[in-house]
């Protein structure tokens, strides 16, 4: 099926290409792009949007830089003629004025992607180039302009209506599977070994969203343990050896590891939806499962500590209290939790449920939280309460457990 | 598969309803509206989305209309931030100004379609809101800016290099099949029997683009015949009891179908792009065909004759010779040709080929042309040159054929 | 996909057919048969199998008489050299003898049935040919031993681990909807809209049962209507117009029609193992269904009050207490009930739970049984000792209502 | 999907075990074998069939060696039966006699087999069943009766009509790529960079066949390399780092290994009709294809050197001479070649096409054959004129240069 679409594309794109090729060969990047925009019709616009991405592909770094120059300076918008529509459309308001102000009101480079975006293939390679472009933003913030545009043309393109939940398993293309291997950045997946005790035993899920235009890209995965209980330590979670639980001997899922995998895609959030729908799809399969809960890293808390004076204690309960305090009470200038791992539960409507001492004795563990983890469950009965509070009044969502650990601790907040 | 998908769509919906739904029973549509786009989260967007969608279907005709008038009156630009922000950009251009002059430059109804669009299913029944409102139109003019809007974002989602190009045969799922009995607008399908004519025997072929967020939904379909040798008759393409040609025998395919079927996406284009790729799908399939053409009606010519104050002759030549001249040289007051049917394959870089007298008996045939038919020639090597002459100087291009036909005409053209 | 799949195979068979066939032509299909078997390796066996199948396609009736004539006396045993493998095998037994015995025992016309069955799309036409076969075995009994062989191989070939479920719906390819209105047996099909109505609502499914090697062919099927209740008229449960009921919302789902699709794989039971398997389907799919029964006819309850010199009483509540009698005492001479599709449900273990008087007021419904139809019920907890009691000592299982009304009646039996 | 059909299933085992199962519990395999087929109905047979293939895969070495010598001697013929039930259908033949005859024809064991392949999943269990009898022949003898009654069913049920060609790629499921990489027989697969080194290169393809009754067990594959020219090493062709060639300028395709993967399939051979499929689909796919060939082991090489008093020469071209030789001369008793792999592709209709010194330079390679490797060429037009000779009259097929290289040898011949 695959292998018949390239045939095909690939005997259209040599017949396209034979046809149009020859007297755009000594056109700019920059000049092929006015072309794309101010070609009226459609037939050439695949053949110069395909030229313009290959060129694009085999650029050196700064060949890059001066391509998105060109984007910021002359493909943004034009003030003065978005001025004179903004009065024309105020004197005279209807179709003909509003067309006009919409036309200048959105920055040439916006249609230059619409336009490259037709080639099928390219959604991948514009999620890219806007990898890239963030790759540069920090020493060229004038492109951060261009970035806007790309982010507000994204976020319509990868509209949560468009993207599709599928589980990955031991059944899943090996294409996919090892991007899965490549983009894990909670516990890195070491091995096809270490990837097929993750997917394969009964007690084990995977899903992934994807875009239908990028089929073997995924765009975030969760990673999932089914157990009896909510688990303490990461480490017993993924033990090498351990005897699976049959699935419907499960009571409690358990999401412990989270990853984005396109950089090209940075705040676009897709999260949130992904762990609702699998927290619905789970339930239906299984009627056993009556909690759902993360294990989470507490990726701030050392550095947090050090900000604050104080180091980690050794005594597991003050851990806990101490880390029961940062997650509940530690908040940045704006009002929400230090913590980003929090900030993105918390926003999604879970609450904190338990903390751990001992949770994650790796390396990376002890260094970010000393070992501490913590558990944010997915209460679907009170997501939105709970989202809605923290949105609009900033409260964190606890057991009572926690904040009564949290209360424990007398500390003067950052 | 989909079932197992609507049983967990089902259990999601009821679950997550439950816990929002009952403090927004008594918000009209237009404070939901208000409260979509003010909801900083996404957790309870969905649910809010997935209402209005649902306040929207059991609208009546006047309430719809009402609903437009909100989103046209309440939902548009605001001139005067939107004339601040440019000034602010003006004096201190960056990213921060940027964004708020990009925000206010683009009316909150489009941030609306994009949040309601992210409830699954939800594409197909915003594409069914613009046929709706473009109903209304002719009497609300007014709604035409929210229309500008809509297209704008349909333009994007319905990006080229989104849409899926699908093979449609006897094999094709009924529910699919019953829409293209529908939505069949130039030779009308009058039964299930007279569609497997269509698409059953060795010599027919059919294809349709789909969008994946609405994949029971052709968006528009070509439907062909392989034959030997340029057909000059449709009642002789489409008659019932032929023998069927084998397919590796052809030498033509024939375009004799092209039917839009969303209403709700009148204005964007995609015949251009479904002809070339089955051009290309078809060559590389079938090794023997040489020639692509359409056997194409003439929606124009008696109109325009009767403006000219003629009448279509008798004489099978003087009709085709009439026919060639209106083809060729008939124009618009805007420089394009009369024939919108014309106007479509000419900028799609086809060629007039021939003309043919008596080509469709029907009714609707005799009446709209007099019986004369016409095939356009899609010739892969000349299209882009084509498209160029005829979208920069209007040039019609036309066999010698053609020409020398139309050219036997001594006419005052309009 | 399929369409692929096609290109490919003809490819294959242009070429492999150049080379092999010109010095087949004169050989009889008879000579071709020998030389099918005779061949030792596989190289050429294809082409002579599809070759074989090719000619069997075009025969008259009359020729194909000749060759199932030719299969039956000259393809059978060799009854002195099997008798004379079998003393070598009781003097010596071991692999050599019992591989000769094996060899002789099996007439060589099974042998050229799978070898046969080799090319792509053989399955299907050699059930054609059994069909063909089993409409001539009333003139030529002596075709029955050759019947014997191909059923022997096919209760093989659609061994119950082969087969699979699929849902039928309104999204199933019209190439399978077709069918599915031709096979119908029990209630006409009268159009693709009275087909639409019995798939498509909530509240109406069905399943068929297909083999990998004929994926376009059911082999049976059954239809269900999801109730509350169990239903006692089959025109109200297919009524135009009604209005349908949420899935989740029926407590009952009701086999209505179970036809069998392939007259060449008579004597092959597939119904036992559909109905238990689509009572286990549905049982997951909606927890609310408790009651599974058939609304099936009684074929036989006519002929045999005619047979018993009594006409149908007017009285409903008479008339159910002689069907009930009917259904639970009248037997075959061979103890088996008299009515065969009581004997189809009963031996898969179902009890007769209801007799409704009035239920089928068709013309056939009321030819075959007065009217009077019966639901089966299918209780997985009962099943297997039902069917056991049913098979040992011919019990009849019914309810506790029809065993008092079938004991209301007194009449001699047949 | 397949975790939608586990589910059912589960369901579908709990409730049906949990109604069968108690009053078995105490029986043995062996009594449970005679219940399967002597229980009349089908109705239990499925929970009955489940019972001994869980009670087999439960059993030690011993108890398996148990229940075969059971299945060998109690379940075997009747000769007695059979010899009266051959004379009654001497006397009388007909339907009644035929069928008693072949009833008692073939042993109850056959049927067993048959009736355990119901449950889903079985088919792959009795696979390997079969593998576990194969590794006891050897030490029971007798068990080979039992084995050809098996290899009787599996060619039945493994016909080449019911196998399905698929291709192996990237993006193949893990589940069956790690099948490849377990069942590679000829040139070992190290890890998963090894495999991705096989599949995913534009100029590498594999296919493998598959049963749909085991749809993730392959049971043979063939790995191909695209090049240009016949190529003659091994190392060459499989060296990393390597730079793929372009798939449409390929002149050749070299099927490098082909590898059997289920041991209790032994003896069904698919070989022949894999490569013929595939030189099939690959012309189709790529028109430069002009050549297919093996570049293939001699296993037996050394061995025959051994046996001859020789040793291979130094010189490689006395090498190729001695090999070509022995391919094309060297016999067994019963005329066949003495080379295992030469008689199956000789058998399937290629011919000694190239030898090659140094073509084989590891371990194995050397050892084996002296590091001497073959091309066997399969032209379409010639196979089966070349099998037909080769299976009449035992002539090897060899181009000129094979047979020159083989002339030049004086050889006593084994």
């Amino acid at each position: 099926m695959s292998l018949f679409a390239d045939l095909l594309s690939t005997v259209f794109d040599r017949r396209y290409r034979g046809a149009t090729e020859p007297d755009r060969k000594n056109r700019s990047i920059e000049e092929l792009c006015t072309d794309l925009i101010s070609n009226a019709g459609e037939v050439s616009g695949m053949a110069l949007a395909r030229l313009i991405l290959d060129r694009y592909a085999a650029m050196e770094w700064e060949e890059k830089r001066a391509f998105f120059a060109h984007l910021t300076q002359d493909q943004g918008i034009d003030t003065a003629a978005m001025r004179a529509a903004l009065d024309g459309f105020e004197q005279n308001p209807g179709k003909a004025s509003y067309r006009t102000l919409m036309d200048l009101a959105e920055p040439p480079r916006q249609e230059i992607a619409r336009r490259l975006n037709q080639v099928p293939g390219a959604t991948g390679q514009l999620v890219e180039m806007r990898a890239d472009l963030l790759r540069m933003t920090d020493h060229n913030p004038e492109f951060e302009m261009l970035d806007l545009d790309l982010r507000h043309l994204f976020s319509s393109w990868f509209n949560r209506g468009f993207l599709v939940l599928r589980p990955i398993s031991w059944e899943t293309p090996a294409e996919i599977l090892e991007k899965i291997i490549a983009y894990e950045a909670v516990h890195a997946i070491h091995s096809w070994d270490d990837l097929r005790r993750r997917l394969q035993p009964a007690d084990r899920r995977c899903f992934a969203l994807f875009h239908p235009a990028m089929p073997n890209e995924p765009l975030i995965f969760v990673e999932v343990a089914l157990t009896q209980g909510v688990p303490d330590s990461v480490q017993a979670l993924l033990a090498d050896g351990r005897a699976p639980l049959r699935a419907q001997d499960a009571d409690t899922a358990v999401f412990y590891s989270i990853s984005n995998c396109q950089a090209g895609l940075a705040g676009i959030s897709f999260g949130n939806s992904l762990i609702k729908q699998v927290v619905a799809d789970l339930s239906r399969e299984l009627d056993g499962l009556k909690t759902f809960v993360t294990l989470s890293p507490i990726p701030g808390l050392t550095r947090w500590l050090e900000k604050q004076g104080r180091t980690m204690p050794l005594d597991p309960l003050a851990q806990r209290q101490i880390t029961a305090h940062y997650l509940v009470h530690a908040k940045r200038p704006d009002g929400g939790p230090v913590d980003p791992v929090g900030r993105f539960h918390l926003n999604n409507g879970a609450l904190v449920h338990a903390v751990h001492a001992g949770a994650d004795t790796s390396e990376n563990g002890i260094r970010q939280s000393g070992g501490v983890m913590v558990n944010y469950l997915y209460d679907l009965a009170q997501i939105t309460q709970n989202h809605e509070k923290f949105a609009t009044s900033g409260t964190v969502a606890a057991s009572s457990e926690v904040r009564s650990l949290a209360g424990a601790v007398a500390l003067q907040d950052a």
